[in-house]
């Protein structure tokens, strides 16, 4: 079987295709648009199948909500760098914008539906995002979010929390792309810690600063600190805690023993055990999780438990899956609290970081498990053999097309078919049929009926 | 079980999220965009998974392409009605818009990817599209729209002709919604009439003049048609043609009957028995499909066989999976010649008028097949429970919510849940956990490892 030719996603792709006759339209893709072959979409697809499967075996619920929204209901849930990449409409009566996200569709859907959901109201939705970004390596204009939420009705158990990771697992687990690592951390520490040092309204600015350390390094946060008014005390409580390393148990342990007395960073030990406790209750092993203290998440959003999952032997991708918990999903558009735990898969850029690190396999760009090859004039025979395999559950495909035997198998070849059949004169008069497995090259000779099973055990 | 609240797709909803403490913004969905509840989703989606589990099999590889084109791709397709429908985008260098098929970017992909692609590229694209139509029942101004196209690179075998209804065939005998009948026809044969009465030139316009005669009678179309410019014995000819009627043999050897020695008509002829031969030698019934003179399809993108599917007992939906024949895909955008053949599903439309019809059976507002409820304050023994019965290939939902016996019946009604495993603390002491059928309102103690096979059974 050959390979396809791998596309690379057209980035920066200046294919015109121009005519002789006259100016033909630009085809190219846009920049921050992804646009694969098939080859690649069967991959594609297959993740996002997955995700699905795994997101309904948890019991969560599909919504889809239109692509379009109000624009006041974006603008409402965001300022910014975010609101200025919004993808905005002049269409119709109504101000309109395209999502930039799933979770604020989310919002809106749950305060318009609320009477007629059932709570906790647990949700799936998959679908393509907006946000006009400068375009660049592995960043998207247009890209799929596959997220998780499940929101509670004035509460939601902290159960949840746990629950959410191991969906996640079980996905990754699945993917098969390597060993990964889902940390978790509790906003409610850090918040707690600044409580005590009398700086508890900085939480946010603080955590935002904490974020970049990877990035920017720790004497740059050090600085960055004490210019937003901290102490020199408080600074070295904090790098004293973020300092914390050691199993999941010998950290709880050590926070404990730092002497914070602060009822929100006492709760935030407690729920960080408490969703460690469950997420071993579901058959989560240690080596797939840790507790890492300085996982923060940018946005002012969580309020205590948050996630970020990165692949172990590639920690240059960054995290490819993060969430956390909210207080109040909806307070723009109903008076209703609506607590929270989600957790979003940016699939468009997880599959090209994955493809990028050679974890894609590329296999074939046909889902056909047979090609049916005629070389006859009359295509009734080949026709009721295809529908035949098809009937016993192969997906098949007929080559239609005239043409040598030569041309007929460098399709087989191009779109990778796994098993070709042969039909000929000879072969329809005599009834036995040509089965060549395209891997081996091996041929086979088999009545119509023998031809299935012969295919579905590898031969 | 008690079946949820079904949504009325919200078209003229006006509920609006106030609140008190000032004033929240407008959460109704947009009109012209369809919204559903999960009940109803999950019906919509089991759909578009037949859709797509049908196409594959037929060896239809999946594409997906931006909902965001250039504008000049759009524009340089069409022109009219639909071009002012078009949702235009104001953000970013390049002026861009919305799609309002797939059949457009289907176009641009093909011309963009000719040398990375095999021909025929059988593709099928499943996805949203958007047209700023005047909002009225049953029409949406964003909706899927689920098409699968055979292209060929400069010539296309008729024989695909035949495999396209028996993909459609296969779709709505699994989506069972009572008989429907697949009806063809070949645009040759009335433009080889209208050659041979000397105004071939006016194929295009009779076509579309035809088109209309269920909607505005026979005796309107015969007015138009001499407004046209045709004599009167050009329009008996048609009329006479279009009362032909009988079974698909009869018509073809009516057909003959009648004189016509236009060479294109002869084809037609043809070209219909052709495909006709090759959907029989596929496994199609004849009562699956019909010859139909009168289809003509307005676009003048067709040049060959037309369908049409429409459901016999409720004439009025209309047609509801239209498609046929074409020369040449993307002249706009390349010199390759690619003539197709192709058909659509407008599901978001379809879904609306079965509804309507009362042919869409809601069932639950879960995918879950089991719902733990847990009656203990350690959550540890429900959670494995459920972590075992999904291994064991189940959906399973835990309420992780704390609240009385009433409260969490009364969730699992609301839901539709199937089955409801209860875990108290005598269950867990005495190792019999009890399983409810929530249809028959059946309860068995069960040890654990035989829960799933209980449920598995239907008990």
């Amino acid at each position: 079987m050959k390979s396809p030719k791998q596309n690379d996603t057209t980035l920066d792709k200046e294919t015109v295709a121009m005519a002789k006759d006259g100016e033909k339209i630009i085809t190219r893709v846009l920049p921050g648009f992804m646009e694969l072959l098939p080859a690649d979409q069967i991959v594609f697809n297959q993740m996002l199948d997955t995700i699905r499967g795994v997101y309904e075996k948890y019991g969560f619920v599909p919504i889809d909500t239109p692509v379009i929204e109000r624009a006041d209901v974006l603008f409402a849930k965001v300022g910014g760098e975010t609101a200025k990449q919004i993808y905005r409409l002049t269409k119709g009566e109504n101000e309109l914008a395209l999502r930039f996200d799933l979770t604020v569709p989310l919002a809106r859907y749950v305060a318009e539906h609320a009477a007629d959901l059932a709570f906790p109201f647990r949700r799936y939705h998959i679908g393509k995002v907006y946000r006009g970004e400068s375009p660049q390596k592995g960043r998207y204009r247009e890209f799929y979010q596959c997220d998780i939420d499940i929101i509670g009705n004035g509460s939601l158990s902290l159960v949840n929390d746990a629950e959410i990771p191991r969906v996640i697992y079980d996905i990754f687990l699945r993917m098969n792309i390597g060993s990964f690592l889902i940390r978790i951390n509790n906003r409610k520490l850090i918040t707690g810690l600044l409580n005590s040092a009398g700086v508890g309204e900085l939480a946010v600015e603080v955590m935002r600063t904490i974020d970049k350390i990877e990035k920017v390094g720790e004497s740059e946060v050090r600085k960055n600190l004490v210019e937003l008014g901290l102490s020199d005390d408080a600074v070295k409580n904090i790098f004293d805690f973020l300092a914390i390393r050691g199993s999941t148990d010998e950290i709880v342990r050590k926070l404990g023993l730092l002497g914070v007395t602060d009822e929100k960073f006492t709760t935030g030990v407690l729920e960080l055990t408490e969703v460690v406790k469950y997420m071993r209750a579901l058959g989560m092993p240690d080596s797939s999780f840790a507790i890492d203290l300085s996982i923060a998440r940018g946005l002012d959003y969580y309020t205590g438990t948050v996630y970020e999952t990165t692949l172990v032997d590639y920690p240059g991708v960054g995290s490819v899956c993060s969430g956390g918990r909210f207080d109040n999903l909806a307070e723009k558009y109903t008076d209703k609290k609506l607590p929270g735990v989600g957790i979003s898969i940016g699939l468009t850029r997880l599959f090209y970081q994955l493809k990028e690190a050679g974890l894609v396999k590329i296999e074939a760009s046909t889902l056909a498990k047979v090609l049916v090859i005629p070389f006859v004039s009359d295509l009734s025979v080949p026709l009721e053999i295809a529908t035949m395999l098809r009937q016993q559950g192969f997906p098949v495909e007929v080559y239609l097309e005239e043409g040598k035997m030569k041309k007929k198998m460098a399709y087989a070849d191009k779109i990778g078919v796994p098993y070709v059949v042969l039909v000929g004169e000879d072969e329809i008069s005599s009834g036995m049929f040509a089965v060549k497995n395209m891997s081996t090259r091996q041929q086979t000779s088999l009545v119509k009926d023998q031809i299935y099973s012969h295919i579905q055990k590898g031969k």
